[in-house]
C-alpha cells in the first residue's frame, strides 16, 4: 500500500501544478465569476485531501508511463478527462436537484441554475483547451485521435445520462438497460482513461483496445460498488446516509433487483413513499431475499474482470503493479 | 437579389443533405430520445423555410469558397458551427426560462430541464464530432487549427453568456460593458464562421483575422440591430412583441443608454414593473429624447465597418459580392 501511495503522489506532484496553472491562465483574464466558481468546484483553495481523488487523470498518466513513453506528454489529456469528469458533476447537480457535493454546496445551489449551468458549458470546453496543449507534446495524429476519442467518449457520456434520466420515470428497468446505463455514464470516461494513457504513448489501436477493456471493467465493478454502498454502506465511512438510495427512489442496482426478485420489498416499495425507517427493513429484506448476494455476485465478476485484464495490457511491471494497487484500493474504498 | 438567392441555395442544397445524414448516422443506433430531440430542435421535419436562415453555417463556405479551394471541404466546421448555435439556443432557452424558440416550445418546455440540458451537451459535443470529419479532407494542422478555433470560440461564448446573466441582476451596465458581452456572446460565433471558412481555404493567420474582422462588425451589427427590433420593430415582422425587450427588463442597448441619457425614461423603468401601455411610452420618450437616433449611429456605424471590410478580405469577386448581399440581408432583416 505505501508502495502505491508513493507512486500516486508521484504522479499527483506533478499533475496538481499543471493542472492549476492551465486553470488559472485561462482565467486570469478571463471573466471574473466564471473562475470563482472554477476554483470553487474543482476544490484548488481546498486542502489536497478535499480535493478528490483524480482516479480518472492517474490512469491515464499511469497507463501512459506503462508503455515507456515520457508520461509528462500526457498531463494535457489527465487535465482534459478531470474537466470532463467536473462538468459533468456541475450539469448532474442540476438534474439531479442535488444540494451537496463533496461536503460542499453545489455551484447551482450557491450560484443558481443559469451561471450553474453556463459554467458548467465553460468547464466542458476548456477540457478541449487543455487537450489542445498536446500539440507539439505528441504527433498530430496522436493530438487528432486524442481529440476523437474524449468526444466520442462524452457523446457516450450524454447517452448513459439520458437514460438515467428517463429511468426516473420508470416502474421497472432491466439488469440489461442497466448495464447500458452505466457503460456510458460511468465506465465510458473510465475507459476512455486508460486507453487515453496508452494512444499518447503511442500503443496501437489493438493494444488501446485491451486498456479501454479494463477501464470499462473498472468502470462497471466500481458503479456497482457505489450502488452497494447507497444501501448497505457505513454512512460514517462513506460521508452517505445508508440506505439513501432506497429513500431517493435511484434506480440503482440493488432496487431494480429487488424489485424483479422480492416480492415484498416490491410490493411495499412501489407502494408510496419510503421513510428512512422503512427503508432499513428494505434493506433488511433485500439482504434476507438474496438480492445484496446478486449484486455481490456482478460486483466480483466485474472486478475479477478487471484485475485480470490488468495481467493482459502490453504495458511495464510497475505499471501493472500500480494499476492493480489502485484498483483494489479503489473498489475496496470506504469513501 | 436573385443572384444572391441563387448562390445561397447553391451552399444549402449541399448543406442540408450533408448536416441532415451526419446528425441521422450519429444517432440512428443511439438514444432514441436524443435524437427526437435533435431532430425537433434542429428542425429537421420542418419545411425548410422554417429551419432558420443558417447565417453562420452559409458564411463559412461562402469564405472557403472565395478562398479557392474546394468549399465542400469546409461542410464539417459548417455543421459544427450549425451545431454550436443550437446547443446554445437549448441551454439560453433554459437560463432565461425562454417558453418558444422559432414558433415552437422550448426544448426544456417540451422535455423538462435535466434532459433538455443534457441533450444540449450531446450536441455540443456533437458539434465537435462533425468537425472531426475534416480529417482527410484537409491538412491534418489544418483541423487541429480549427479545433483549436472552435474550442477558443466557444470558451468566448459561454464567457459573454456569464456576463448577459449577471447583468439581470445590476442596475446599470456602461457600454462598454454591453459591448464585450456582445462580442462573446453573438460575435465571437460569427467571427469564427468567417476566419473558419479562410482557415480550411489555406489562407494565411495574416488573412484570417480579417476574415474574422468581417465576421466579428457583422456580429455586432446585428446584435444591435436585434436590439433595436426589440423596441421598436414590427411585431408584424420581427415575430416578436414590440417594446418586448422593456417589458422583459432585458438589458439591451436602448434601455441601457436610456438610463444613462433619458432622465423620465430611467426614473419610470426603475419605478416598478412596466405594462404594456407604459411600454410603448418608454419607447417614444427613448425616441424623443434621441437614444433612439444613438442606437441607430452606433448600428450604422459596426455594418459600415462591416461592409468595408468586405473590400479588404483576400478573396474573390463574386465572393465579396456574395458577402456584401447577404450582410446587407441580415442588416435589413425583417424577421
Amino acid at each position: 500500500m505505501k508502495k502505491l501511495d508513493t507512486a500516486v503522489t508521484g504522479y499527483l506532484n506533478d499533475f496538481y501544478p499543471f493542472f492549476d496553472k492551465f486553470v488559472d491562465e485561462l482565467l486570469k483574464n478571463g471573466n471574473a465569476e466564471l473562475r470563482e466558481i472554477f476554483r470553487y468546484h474543482l476544490g484548488l483553495d481546498d486542502p489536497a485531501e478535499k480535493r478528490g481523488k483524480h482516479i480518472r487523470s492517474l490512469l491515464t498518466l499511469i497507463c501512459c508511463d506503462g508503455t515507456g513513453a515520457n508520461w509528462h506528454n500526457s498531463l494535457p489529456a489527465a487535465a482534459a478527462i478531470e474537466l470532463i469528469h467536473n462538468f459533468s458533476l456541475i450539469h448532474d447537480d442540476i438534474e439531479d436537484d442535488g444540494d451537496l457535493r463533496r461536503g460542499k454546496a453545489t455551484v447551482w445551489k450557491k450560484w443558481g441554475v443559469p451561471k450553474a449551468l453556463n459554467a458548467g458549458d465553460a468547464m466542458f470546453v476548456s477540457a478541449f483547451l487543455a487537450l489542445s496543449e498536446l500539440r507539439g507534446k505528441v504527433d498530430d495524429v496522436i493530438a487528432l485521435d486524442a481529440s476523437l476519442l474524449l468526444n466520442k467518449t462524452c457523446f457516450e457520456l450524454t447517452s448513459g445520462q439520458q437514460m438515467d434520466i428517463g429511468f426516473e420515470n420508470r416502474e421497472r428497468i432491466s439488469e440489461e438497460e442497466y448495464l447500458e446505463m452505466i457503460a456510458g455514464k460511468t465506465a465510458a470516461l473510465i475507459a476512455c482513461s486508460t486507453q487515453m494513457g496508452a494512444l499518447i504513448g503511442g500503443h496501437t489501436e489493438e493494444d488501446q483496445v485491451t486498456f479501454a477493456d479494463f477501464g470499462r471493467s473498472l468502470g462497471v465493478a466500481f458503479q456497482i460498488y457505489d450502488d452497494w454502498l447507497g444501501v448497505w454502506g457505513d454512512p460514517d465511512s462513506t460521508g452517505k446516509t445508508a440506505t439513501g438510495d432506497i429513500i431517493e427512489r435511484k434506480k440503482s442496482l440493488p432496487v431494480l433487483l429487488g424489485l424483479e426478485k422480492s416480492e415484498r420489498f416490491s410490493e411495499r416499495y412501489s407502494e408510496n413513499e419510503v421513510t428512512p425507517q422503512m427503508a432499513e427493513t428494505l434493506a433488511a429484506w433485500l439482504r434476507e431475499d438474496g438480492v445484496e448476494a446478486e449484486v455481490k455476485q456482478r460486483y466480483a465478476k466485474w472486478s475479477t474482470k478487471a484485475l485480470t485484464t490488468i495481467d493482459e495490457l502490453h504495458c511495464s511491471g510497475p505499471c501493472k503493479e500500480t494499476l492493480t494497487g489502485l484498483t483494489n484500493k479503489l473498489l475496496i474504498r470506504t469513501k
